[in-house]
């Protein structure tokens, strides 16, 4: 018995061997391993973000500035030597934040540090919007108050910090204050919707983002975020029994169409030019910030990834194809346009990923592929774990915020996780800027990036069912 | 020979303990320790924190959120039980942030996070302030421009970061483009100055704080000081060549005079009521954070430290004197009234310090006493040792800010000297909140302060020459 065993054994080694030499040949390990020291090298991921952040500044969706940032990505593609660029443009209803202000007026009088969320409206032009607070210590309490139960008041939402985690789970749960609050404070009758910012950090920042409409209805009332820090303090006088007034202005709101667009950029495959590795970033970002880590740095990881593979002496074998979305925080619009404007090639897309959850380093590589496709992700997994990166399960789907659009039309999506325990501490501030990026981990992420392109590109698997 | 170094030895020890049982009877000694450990099993200073700057929030030197501070302060000492509670009210002219914005208008548009200077004028009334910036790498560049050479532009000083250490010493330097900056920006003709805030950090946040008049004069232009973030930014522009414009709005401005005042609370001596062990901290701070680190920390654990003398079943032999100072981030005002006020008392001050350097733990001690208070002060050091606290030399002159003008008429000083590595973080910043003090840390400095404070008052020394 022992030693049927040792012969099964014995048998079974070339056999693995054979099954990893099927998936990679030597010459596609040796490329790959090039690449990925060639990355950890290279600083052109760096300068793809700082020439993002610095040239184009922020660049919210559907403003001139996500238009420059068009043009710059078509001319960053060019000058990279991708064989075809272009853009597809789109319409979407354009927010403005306009200027704003927020004052506690009572018990004292103290300047808050706020920002509206995304879809609010303005204050009224006419009359002041000077009013006593309700406070709510959690989402759920507003969610559960009575209808008209709160004119003349305006709500806050105390809840609490995110959770910092390293996947950002914390995100989710306290994001429904952000989300779905001002459908309740509108249907109590409030005046103006206040919330604690959805972050982990405890500075003075406050965090802006998208609310969630209603059908197709947005919020008739200011909603507005301030800061972990403010928060704390309403608290604090709301726990010592204080009436706390406050007073908001805002021109905040909706000014008709405008235009939009994601940038594709293609390296067109040698073999199967119709097959499809689909890799990027956001273009647009919030308007309070630079966009640095959100979602500047995917645009240059993958941007940089691209381009160290355009200078091999060949094109590899599938088309890869960089893509910089547009509207990304508004609601994924560049996504649904583009999973509608490429909706007959994606029967052809093998692949699709994104880089969005900022520049830290990647932990854990995991994956939503075909079962024929899933021995090369473990082949990907074992080059690039040198990099810290465990090799996680093949039963996660995702491949990013933009992704999932093509995704839910059975896109096969990999997912290279970065630590995102500080996310949240700059995720939509106005500190979302250059200097957070840390030139290593930037350069660890193009590495594994570049890794994963090639490699999905090159070898002959099938990544769908 | 060497027996006669032993019985030298031999007799000295016996005189070395005779010594010390004269500075420190085992009363004396007692108590204090018993204090140090009350000390640090307190809240009593995070309740005084925390309640001026939750009750009072931020409270600029001559406003009425200052006279409430000092009203919240008189209300402490009585009900601590302080024997005597007063205070010394004086004028001072008033200046006010009023709103701004700075906007970046060229090569793009993007707002900058920036605040007035302490003493800066408004931007024109009847046109608007939108013009070419005059880069200089340095305030040293801007000191040696020629006169009338900047008429149409904005003067953009970038300096460097604070350089964090210790003790502070990146300060000085850093903070001579906010101090005098403006004399150059106005005699060369500039519209308005810009500086790289004064700062430490890597946020968005400005950080402001007082420029230097010019014997009695103060700026005619408005002086804006710019976040890092934001002033890095402007270096890259700078450096790839970019024309760069801003517009300015401000209606910061002198407002006439107001009032401020010291709060002076005494415990009075049982022995010796007239001499005075003095410590303290300021009570106004700036208008954009709500003072914590600075200097509600310092109030607090002062004042925290003299109330649990207050508790002990007798008065130790000197008075103690907690003095709050008013309007000392406007140019130590509440410390020259104080000095003037009291001037017939000065000569009876036998120590004085004040805690204005953040919350950050005590490390070293260090004095500026006669020969024969030194011992007392050495002993003072054993004692709060285990505290992580280090005896220095007794050649450092120093005190505080609000101590200076009383150390220039001979006063003597100590200084427990804080890590202030991470203070410049924070300094004049609206981040300056009370989530940043960490309370072992408070609890650390008052342990330290009592220990201090009860044996300067206690020990029958006399610390001036």
């Amino acid at each position: 018995m022992k030693y049927l065993i040792v012969v099964i054994l014995l048998a079974m080694a070339p056999l693995a061997a054979l099954a990893q030499t099927n998936v990679l040949s030597p010459e596609a390990d040796a490329t790959a391993r090039r690449l990925m020291a060639e990355a950890l090298d290279s600083d052109l991921a760096w300068d793809i973000v700082e020439s993002l952040t610095t040239e184009v500044g922020p660049r919210l969706a559907g403003s001139e500035a996500e238009a420059r940032a068009r043009d710059w990505g078509r001319a960053l593609g060019e000058r990279l030597g991708f064989d075809r660029v272009s853009i597809d443009e789109f319409e979407l209803p354009y927010w403005e934040r306009g200027d704003m202000s927020i004052t506690m007026t009572a018990p004292y009088r103290q300047a808050l540090y706020g920002t509206a969320l995304g879809g609010s409206a303005a204050s009224p032009q006419s009359e002041e919007l000077e009013a006593e607070i309700a406070y709510f210590r959690t989402v759920d309490d507003l969610v559960a108050v009575e209808d008209s139960s709160l004119i003349g008041r305006i709500a806050f939402v105390d809840g609490d910090a995110i959770v910092p985690t390293q996947n950002g789970e914390g995100y989710g749960p306290a994001n429904q204050r952000r989300r779905i609050g001002w459908q309740h404070a509108e249907r109590a009758g409030a005046a103006a919707l206040v919330v604690r910012s959805v972050g982990s950090d405890s500075h003075r920042f406050p965090h802006t983002g998208m609310m969630t409409p209603q059908g197709s209805e947005w919020a008739d009332i200011p909603v507005i975020a301030v800061s972990n820090p403010d928060a704390d303090h309403l608290r604090r006088l709301h726990a010592a029994g204080s009436s706390i007034r406050m007073d908001i202005h805002s021109s905040a709101g909706w000014q008709g169409e405008s235009d939009s667009g994601n940038v594709v950029l293609d390296l067109v495959g040698r073999e199967r030019p119709d097959e499809i590795i689909l890799i990027g970033g956001h273009l647009d970002s919030w308007d309070l910030g630079t966009g640095a880590v959100d979602d500047g740095a995917g645009i240059a990881i993958t941007t940089a990834a691209a381009a160290l593979i355009a200078q091999l002496p060949q094109r590899p074998r599938r088309t890869i194809r960089v893509v910089m979305f547009g509207a990304e925080e508004v609601g994924l619009i560049g996504a649904q346009d583009y999973a509608n404007t490429h909706a007959a090639e994606l029967a052809n897309h093998q692949l699709a990923s994104e880089s969005d959850f900022g520049a830290g380093n990647i932990w854990q590589l995991v994956s939503n592929v075909s079962e024929a496709g899933n021995p090369a992700i473990d082949a990907i997994g074992k080059i690039i774990a040198p990099l810290g990166i465990i090799r996680g399960g093949n039963d996660v789907p995702g491949g990013g915020p933009d992704i999932s659009p093509m995704a839910a039309r059975g896109v096969p999506t990999v997912n290279l996780r970065q630590n995102g325990t500080d996310y949240f501490d700059l995720h939509h501030t106005p500190d979302d800027t250059l200097d957070k990026i840390d030139p290593d981990q930037l350069a660890q992420n193009v590495a594994a990036w570049v890794v994963l392109t090639y490699l999905a590109a090159e070898l002959d698997v099938q990544f769908r069912e």
